[in-house]
This record gives C-alpha cells, sequence and structure tokens, in this order.
C-alpha cells in the first residue's frame, strides 16, 4: 500500500508526538520551528531507551555485509550532526554533549583482528575512510589500552554525544520552542489528548506497534521487537587513568563491546538478547562487559561501577528504522534500533518534511510500506 | 590502665547508644529489657555497616591460624544465636532471617584446595567438627557447584542471617521496648544529647575512634580504622537455577568469595581494601566477584545483579572487638570488623552485663585496654 499524501500539509497545524525520547523530542523541536503547535506525550519522558543509550555516532563501526541501506542512513545523518547540534545547543542554552574525536577499533586475539580485517575490506569496498593503526599509532591515540593490542583501526568521522545531556537540551529546547511535554500514557490513537490533533507522528520506540493496533496490518512498524541492551557507566576516580579520548570499540574472544567516553567516565555497553521486555540487569551480562573492558583497558579497573542497566531497542527486521507516512494523519518514527541517537537529527528533518508534504529523499530506505 | 569499676551500675537509668547499627540496637535492645531507658543516636541508623553485610554467622570459616580469640568469641556468640534470634522475633513480632543451613566450602584449584586442606587442618587442632565431601556429597548438597568441584567441606553447625531483615527486627524490637531512635549526627562525649546520661555505649563502628577524641589514649578503640568490602545482591530470575541452601565459601585461584543465600537471591562478598573512607565501587571489584561467583555457581549467570555496594568494617589491630568499660561512664562495644552480625548476641549480652557491673568472662578477650 503506497503512503496516501497528507490532507493536512500546512505548518501551523496541531501535532501530537508520541513519544518523549531523543527521536520524539528532536521531531518536536524541529516541527516547532516550523510553525507546529506540539504536543508530546510520554508516560515517563526521556527515561527509556534514549536514557540508557551509549550515544555512538558510528555508522561505519555499525556496519554490517547486507545492511547497507543503515550505512547510508547513519552516514547521512552523521553529517546532519554538526549542525543540529550548534542549533539545539543555540536554542537549547546549554551542552549536548557532542564529542570531536573519532572511534578507535581492537581486536584481541588473532580471531578478532581477522574479524576486522574483514570489516575494514567492506568499509573500503563501500567507499569510506578508514586509517590502519600500527602498535606505536594505536597506544599514541589511547595510551590506555593493553599493551597487547598491536594494531587497530581509527574512524575519525564517527563522534558520540553523551545521551543524558543530549535529553536535558531536547528537553529544555522543546520547552523554549513552545513545545508541551504531557507526562502521560497513551493507549491509542483515539485516545483524548491524540483525538483533536492535525498530525500525529508515532515516535514510541518498542510501544508503537500497540500503539498503532490492528488498523495497519501492512505497515512494518508493527514488527518493531524489543532487542535488550545491557550498559554500565564507569566515573572516573582520583588515581586511575584518564577518561580515554575516543569511542573505543573491541572485539574480545568474538564478543563485541565498546567504551563511549563522557566527560566524567565511560559508558559500556552493550549485551544484546532478545527477551521480550524484560530489563534485568544479569550477573553474566555484567561480568562479561567488566572483564571485556577491562582486558581492553586496564586501568578501568579502578573505576567506579555507578550504574547498569537495560534498555530495550526498538528493533526492525532490516535493522533500518521506519520514518514516513502511514495515512493521511499518522507519520512514523521508530525502529531505531541501537541508532536512535545517530539518526536523531536526519529522522526529525525527515519527518518535519513529511508533515509539510514534501518527502525527504535521504529517508527512502526507511519506508514504513516496504515489507508490503 | 585497668577498667575503672561503674559508679552507676543500677538498672533503671538513662543509657545512650551511639550508633545504630547491628551492634548498638542490641545492645540497645537487652538493656531496655534490662530495665534501662535507652536512647539510640545515629544519623542513619541501619545504613552503616550493618546493611552491606553478608550476614554470614560464620567463625569457624572465617578462622586463621594466630585468631583463637576470635575463633573462641565468635563459637561462644554462635551458640548464643538461635535463643537471641528467637526471643527477637516475638519481640519484634517478624521475622530476623536466621537460617537452617551450615556453610560449604569448596576451592576451584589445586592451591585452592590446598589451603583448604590447612583449614581443615587447623580447625580439628582446634577441636572443631568439619566434615570432608566428596564429589557426590557435594553436589549432593549443592547440586548448582560448577562439576570441576569435586570436593569441600561441610560446617553443618554454622548459620547465616539476613542482615536487613535483622536490622528491621532490631528497629521493630528496640521500638516496642520502649527505645528511641534518634537520627541525628553526635560530635562527641559531651554533646548535649549524651549530656545527661548515666552511661554512655559507643557501638559507632568506625566513628568511634573520633567520637572518643583524645580522653583515652590508652583505648584500643582508637586503632579501629576502615576495612571496605565490596558485595553484590543478586536477585533470583525465572528460569535460573535454585537459590543455594547453604552459605558457599570458596577460594578462587586464590581469591576469596561467599554466597549467602536469602529468600529471593544472593548476596556476594566481600573484596578487602584498606582505603580510608571510601566506599566507591570499583570496576575490579564487581569484575572478579562477579567471575569468581560464577565460577563457582556457573547458574548465577542468570540471576539479576540488583546492587552493588561497599561498606566500611570497623577493624581492630588483632581482629577481635573492643567489648568493655573505657571509665565509669563509657562503654565500648565497636571494632567488630567482618564479625558483627555474627558477635551480636554475645557482645549484647557483655555490655548489659558490663552495665549492671558484672562483666562477662567470655567476653574478656575483647578487653579495651588489652593493647595498654
Amino acid at each position: 500500500m503506497p503512503a496516501v499524501p497528507p490532507s493536512v500539509d500546512r505548518p501551523g497545524g496541531r501535532l501530537v508526538v508520541l513519544g518523549g525520547g531523543v527521536i520524539g523530542w528532536s521531531v518536536a523541536w524541529r516541527a516547532a520551528l516550523a510553525g507546529w503547535s506540539v504536543d508530546v506525550v510520554d508516560s515517563r519522558p526521556g527515561r527509556g531507551s534514549s536514557w540508557v543509550a551509549g550515544g555512538m555516532l558510528a555508522p561505519l563501526t555499525e556496519g554490517h555485509p547486507g545492511e547497507e541501506a543503515l550505512l547510508e542512513l547513519g552516514s547521512e545523518s552523521l553529517r546532519r550532526w554538526p549542525s543540529f547540534a550548534g542549533d539545539l545547543e543555540a536554542a537549547a542554552g546549554q551542552p549536548c554533549g557532542l564529542s570531536a574525536e573519532g572511534t578507535v577499533v581492537v581486536g584481541l586475539d588473532s580471531g578478532d583482528r581477522a574479524e576486522l580485517a574483514r570489516t575494514v575490506e567492506y568499509l573500503i569496498a563501500q567507499g569510506r575512510c578508514v586509517e590502519i593503526l600500527d602498535d606505536d599509532e594505536v597506544h599514541r591515540l589511547e595510551p590506555g589500552l593493553a599493551p597487547t593490542l598491536t594494531s587497530g583501526l581509527s574512524i575519525s568521522q564517527e563522534r558520540s554525544v553523551d545521551n543524558r545531556a543530549l535529553l536535558a537540551a531536547l528537553r529544555s529546547a522543546t520547552y523554549r520552542a513552545g513545545v508541551r511535554t504531557v507526562e502521560r500514557a497513551v493507549a491509542g490513537l483515539d485516545d483524548a489528548l491524540v483525538g483533536d490533533a492535525d498530525q500525529v507522528v508515532v515516535a514510541a520506540g518498542i510501544g508503537s506497534p500497540e500503539l498503532l493496533g490492528a488498523s495497519w496490518s501492512g505497515a512494518g512498524a508493527l514488527l518493531v521487537r524489543p532487542v535488550k541492551g545491557e550498559i554500565l557507566r564507569l566515573r572516573h576516580r582520583s588515581g586511575a587513568i584518564p577518561v580515554p579520548r575516543h569511542t573505543i570499540r573491541a572485539l574480545v574472544h568474538g564478543r563485541s563491546v565498546y567504551l563511549v567516553p563522557r566527560s566524567d567516565g565511560v559508558v559500556v555497553g552493550a549485551t544484546q538478547h532478545e527477551a521480550g521486555t524484560d530489563t534485568t540487569v544479569t550477573v553474566g551480562g555484567v561480568r562479561d562487559l567488566l572483564a571485556d573492558a577491562a582486558a581492553v583497558l586496564p586501568g578501568l579497573a579502578e573505576f567506579e561501577l555507578v550504574e547498569h542497566a537495560a534498555g530495550l531497542r526498538p528493533t526492525s527486521p532490516d535493522g533500518v528504522p521506519f520514518i514516513g507516512r502511514l495515512d493521511d494523519r499518522v507519520v512514523l518514527a521508530t525502529g531505531h534500533g541501537r541508532n536512535g541517537v545517530l539518526l536523531a537529527p536526519l529522522t526529525a528533518d525527515a519527518v518535519v518534511a513529511e508533515l509539510a508534504g514534501t518527502p525527504v529523499a535521504a529517508a527512502k530506505p526507511a519506508d514504513p510500506w516496504r515489507f508490503s
């Protein structure tokens, strides 16, 4: 079924955004600037999957053969991040935590390094820029890395963002732009809070399928499912090694671990499990994350373990989100999986363009009808 | 300097107990039953070292050559635990979480098993009862133990207690006995709250030396120092192996770990560091505890990690607490280190006897003047 062109495409109407996470608030903020009168509705604004994100802006190191559409979407959104961050900070009056440094990738054993070599081959075949590092260069970039790590990759165009600083900036910017954030659960699109909206954006992550109900049986958004990701937050202690400057991604005996710097520490992620809506953090998950993180950066053993948490990544069957129009009143922005923070600028631009009746070509791979 | 006999030894006077932990409340409860009018003063009652205890009642498995006095004190207090618990539960109207099962001790590698053999030798030389277990017996007692653990010890007379259930029961029993718990910091023994007390018990853990100040330069209690112990609380999840029935102590490549059952999970401890009053929980500490716990009981990997915390054990130079009279008004009950929960019944009995002017012989090794 093709997308139906909107009957209401004029800015100035009333817009309800269901979902107050990075995606929902980014859409709300940009839509308010475009002239919409916006309400964001969420039972726990800012406390869903966005709250436990790593915040990597890393389309290349998240790239896997067969996921070229996601690589392209992510790269396009990464290009939009600097100006998005600049606008947001000016609008919010506070920093959003965008880093200035790229990613360093390392592998612990020979199998891990062979896997990285395949990644390099793939990225180069996709025309991407990857720098191969020798022993000296790896330890010059990140002196805290284990001495046994003798080679690596540098992907200098990637970035990271402090997800909680970003959420705070988005909350401030939306508030200043006149967006009302309503802390309430919504049962469906016929809820009283949604009733009189001219347009509705569904950005409710794993809650999206239930919100949509059975009305759009061909829409891919009904296929969004929760994938559990466990993360740890570590804080620097006096006497410990400095916080790394780059995002560090590593393969440790076949297991993937990432370390994303914050001003006062590191976020370590992420195990991934298909586990329904269970957000308990398991002994095995934390054990592996801590062991792998300290195998890569041994000095982390002296950091403080501040928090362990699990988030539910709203994941689509092909890893690509659903961004676009469902009918003349409902637009989707969901299913971003592990890449919600990365894809926020592109998603916001695409949704606001869609609301104005002028879809963005770059968002075409995220067509919500692509599975029908 | 010898202890000065009390000028005020009659029950019915006003008693101030400085410290609302397991020791302070046990003393307060028993003293109230003996006729004293009791105030307990603590800035955070129930939230000090007692809150993050493992709750092992394990004088034998805590026994080390050269620490015979502690072994004897602990064994004496363990004998008093069943009636203490019975009285407490009747007085509190709620359970105090005393277990019915003993300790199983295992060693992972041959070095660990050699160390356990030395422990057995030592305990037998001390006339203690230890049962040596073969492969079948170990796994019959605790089916979740790793298959590689092929021998062990059973110490069936040991017990454990749920430290938080115990604190709740003590709070209730003291309240019902007319004890007032005042939530306030005390600067010293000349504080207004202490001023008009006939007798003062100092049970303030690591805060004891500062409370005493420079007035008793020969008293060992001034030598109490904080030793940091990190613990984890794991919760059973559906589908995981059952919670173990016994306390399990293990040596894992020379590192000691214990698993103490709770009704809904397990407490894992404890790293030990001399680290001043720092209670941050380190990445290295949690990493080692999780790895060691799951090496012993692999099914724990599926438990939930609920909490990580560090407590400051008030530790004396010889591991033996300070229980006894400092002068005609001040009695000490501090420096219990890792054994505060175990030693609570004996300490309470000894302090109440001391208040009545009839010191208990069993507490003699804990003489506060033994270092002068």
